[in-house]
């Protein structure tokens, strides 16, 4: 009996859940910007790559970004706001990802009309952000050369739900054992076809392929 | 209201777990075997550890693995057989952390007689897992060199609750930015005189302090 009350009432949220995440895409579409949901394992370099996208793309498109934490730090946002893009935080109280809630409250505080592109840097966690929409239009995943190649082949759901898959760090693939093939094939195993970023934020290589499907995306979603 | 029936539900779990902790305990004092959960993000060496450190005390101590998995693989329970030693595999089902019940499930299904010494492999995951009880003696985690040197401050309740920090990879220490001292500053401030461990599962650097230290932990249990 217990356990039919708790399903009930986490499916009761995740209805909730849901439906606020169609809220925010309505909110985000009405203004024509285009957000991802940018989700990783801890250190992969999410805020890494947020910081070498807004280098790379400052002249051209206005980046707004929503920094997940667990904790009240606000180092990721600090980056940020230094790179001259808004940023708002949010510290989940050390909850273990973002839901829609969290990132309607801090859509409230963004300066929506003024941008074309939103990054929403999750909670580092390859498991329990898969499971909640927050309304972005994409969600990406940063896998990281020093993890090893085996991660999709234990955390498949992460990468059965992502439309493009950053593989950062490239730079260490001379220091460290990864087999590129095996990787891959775990990744076609899971999401046929999906593209992939492979970049190293460290050196810069890669960096403009990643950049380029943004602006395509972003353009995309302003001519509709 | 759905907040409070959602709060008691929550309380009675965590309430259900410690009290199945408690009976973990038991049960492996009873064998005289000395228990640690391990944990770390993913790809930060758990399975690596586990296989340096079973070569390393193979012929001194009889060692068991309990291995956390969110999905049906078992590359790394096949690994540690393959290395001779009895491997439970826990699949959580995407679960994000293992519990008190997971473990006692796995516990029934081990050797426990002919064991001195048994790992639990948490799920990869820097959040979930800091807030369960598994009943094992000690909660140790694996920091990782190429995940970045702030990660005490951004998930600090993992570093809170832990008695021994395993740094690993230090072979990548040349390749990647790494402030050691900005690092061990934020695990001070967050656990004052924590034991650490700088080693590299790839290299073999510094594994003989941590196979000492569980050696002490052993026989320390063996003798009271």
């Amino acid at each position: 009996m217990m356990n039919n009350q708790r399903v009930t009432i986490v499916e009761k949220i995740m209805d909730a859940n849901d439906r606020l995440a169609g809220i925010n895409r309505s909110l985000l579409d009405e203004n024509g910007i285009f957000a991802i949901n940018l989700m990783a394992s801890p250190g992969a370099g999410k805020t890494s790559l947020i910081l070498k996208t807004i280098e790379a793309l400052t002249s051209q498109i206005r980046i707004g970004v929503i920094e997940g934490d667990t904790a009240p730090v606000t180092i990721d946002a600090d980056k940020v706001h230094a790179a001259g893009m808004p940023a708002v935080q949010i510290n989940t109280g050390g909850d273990c990802h973002l839901d829609a809630v969290m990132v309607n409250n801090a859509l409230q505080q963004m300066p929506l009309k003024e941008l074309d592109l939103l990054i929403v840097e999750n909670v580092g966690n390859l498991i329990c952000p898969a499971a909640f929409q927050l309304g972005t239009h994409a969600n990406v995943l940063i896998a990281s050369i020093p993890e090893g190649d085996d991660k999709p082949y234990k955390y498949p759901q992460i990468y059965r739900g992502v439309s493009a898959l950053v593989i950062n760090k490239i730079d260490l693939l001379p220091y460290v054992k990864f087999d590129m093939d095996y990787f891959r094939q775990g990744v076609e195993m899971l999401n046929p076809g999906l593209v992939t970023f492979p970049l190293s934020c460290q050196t810069g290589e890669g960096i403009s392929n990643w950049v380029n499907w943004l602006k395509e995306q972003v353009s995309i979603r302003k001519i509709t």
